[in-house]
């Protein structure tokens, strides 16, 4: 299929669009979509909020009677069936567009292709695979989700030069400055989950919760949403032996928990919002693996692990992360400092993990490094 | 003063010209010189090594008579004494030379102002502080030893992205890739000299040379310079206890080698490349200001550290170092493998080693980080 230039800048148009849902659509794709008549925009629209209208429906809402004989520019293609909603292909139908260009076909085995035929059927002329890249990078999650039934784990470290996450009297506060701070808030708002052990619940009580006030000073205020509009993700905890207790600082904060054990807490008040998820043990720890798939079967698409070097080294060693984001400090902390993942002892530097840097970014006085784990073939 | 647009291009020019020096200037300052006149650049130069004619030397000869009556930038104060060559204040008002405008007065007290006077009495208009910074970063060695009495010391270090030097059992090859280690190769050649500790070079057998072949490969090779036009920077390596011995890797190199110790070693025989300087102890190591103080009276100006994480600690703990270059490979190798410095242990955040990031790039596979000590005031 030959795309033109107009069609290319109709389509990143698209994808802009789509990226407005990145706080919200969970567990629902970012989409994004354009219709074009004339050579002129006529409607434009985004999915927002899994339940609320489709990025095509927004955009023939937009458009109107206008829709009739447009081209409609599609992030993902149109679905075909009921959900919570009823499908698109038939809404684009109705409207009276005469052409779709998808970026990508839908990777859900109840959708793909079938959106597409719908349209072809009717007379629509489609085509797709423009900007591919650009519209599958919009959801990592969604698309790991349904092509390996995990979640997308993003595993996020921060540390010294030196690789050092506390002194060894444990003081960490604080390592990175406000800005590399500010952007973990950021993503957490962008994840629909956050993973963390039992250790950094305890021993740092943390909240691990996202912040609307340290929210708006990053990008997320280019959105207009207002604190009622923030959806707090999902913070799953995994104590496999039982250890957490209702009073810490964690769940104080009214928002769903999951706690992952290998054996019911029956005796403890847990809060309403707080969920106790059995997993399987494997060495005597919950089977991080058989974890990830329960997880996705819970509709999260994206994880983000922000744990001690402990839970971060078992993650990294069994090959279960899809990113890691390093924040790296300006500063030197010394070997007596501690280490920022455990992992087994390598005999052979052929063994060590190996990634790849994707960007490398300065944020505030820190470097940000976004790396993936180097695949083996 | 205020200069125009274009009296700044012509200095940027005398700026490019002057790094063509910096693999071959040692002990002078890197200068370049461009002489112009109605508009047109008559004559450029710069200095290349030791011993042989200054950059404005070199500028008149280019220009030959249409020097008479140009005017001439040039990078630094020109110079009013003898010393290996006449000075060139002289030089330039027997030119003809109307006009001289230098980005930065001379730093040793045995030039500064002196070169401008001189131009003054004899007529020739003066002018200075165009493009300054830029001409101070053409040489931090020789201002940091005319300023302080010490060289400019830049601490390399490299690590994966955990801080990890090496495996527990020492294996080490290799951490960073080939694009790396060929950049280390080409900072080693700008330099004075290099510096290491007894350990690395009895433990991992280190020559600590310049390897022409490797450098062909990077920037170098824009110079045209030959193997013969290469100078080895002088190894210098700390031993304290005398445990070095003649057999090593290291003294199979004939270029200067100087061993820094306590005490003299009377009984091996060191070929005669070799010198051992005395430096009194501290805390029962090497005094490593005193250390410095001495090498800065050797003519050094900049100092390349390579050293373990045990060297390279105490630098950084006694603030003797000027600029940290960091190669941090994309690899984990968790917390068993051997950490990148050694400092005293900390019990506050307060106490750890701030440092300022400066520039990030990526070499190859790896990023290099280039990062100043944070001034405490």
């Amino acid at each position: 299929m030959q795309f033109t230039q107009e069609d290319r800048v109709y389509m990143a148009r698209a994808i802009e669009l789509a990226k407005k849902g990145r706080y919200t659509t969970t567990p629902n794709p970012n989409v994004g979509c354009v219709l074009v008549k004339s050579g002129e925009i006529v409607g434009e629209g985004f999915h927002q909020k899994a339940g609320q209208s489709h990025a095509e429906v927004n955009a023939i809402a937009m458009a109107g009677e206008k829709a009739k004989g447009a081209t409609a520019y599609v992030t993902l293609e149109p679905c075909s069936h009921f959900g919570l909603t009823p499908p698109c292909a038939e809404g684009l139908k109705k409207a009276g567009i005469i052409k779709v260009i998808s970026a990508m076909v839908d990777p859900n085995p109840k959708v793909s292709g079938k959106g597409l035929a719908i349209l072809n059927e009717a007379g629509v002329e489609t085509a797709h695979g423009l900007l591919e890249k650009e519209a599958i990078d919009l959801n990592p999650g969604f698309l790991t989700r349904m092509k390996t039934g995990k979640p997308f784990v993003t595993c996020k470290l921060a540390s010294s030069l030196d690789g050092k996450t506390a002194l060894k009297n444990g003081q960490s506060k604080w390592i990175t400055g406000s800005k590399a701070r500010q952007d973990v808030q950021n993503l957490r708002a962008q994840n629909c989950a956050i993973l963390t052990g039992a250790d950094t619940v305890i021993l740092d009580n943390a909240k691990m919760n996202v912040r609307y006030e340290e929210l708006m000073k990053t990008e997320f205020t280019e959105l207009n949403l207002n604190s009622d509009q923030l959806r707090q993700p999902i913070r799953i905890v995994i104590d496999s032996q039982n250890r957490l207790t209702p009073d810490l600082e964690f769940f104080k904060i009214s928002s769903p928990i999951i706690i992952l054990t290998t054996k019911l807490d029956k005796s403890s008040q847990w809060p309403h919002f707080v969920t106790q998820m059995l997993v399987p043990e494997r060495d005597g720890k919950i089977d991080l693996s058989v974890a990830l798939t329960k997880l996705a079967s819970h509709n999260i698409n994206n994880l983000f692990l922000e744990a001690g070097h402990t839970l971060s080294g078992k993650f990294s060693e069994l090959d279960l992360v899809d990113q890691y984001i390093f924040y790296i400090a300006p500063k030197l902390m010394g070997d007596c400092s501690k280490g920022l993942v455990n992992l087994p002892e390598f005999t052979n530097m052929m063994q060590v993990n190996e990634l790849t840097f994707l960007e490398v970014t300065m944020i505030g006085e820190d470097i940000r490094i976004i790396a993936s784990p180097k695949k083996t073939n």
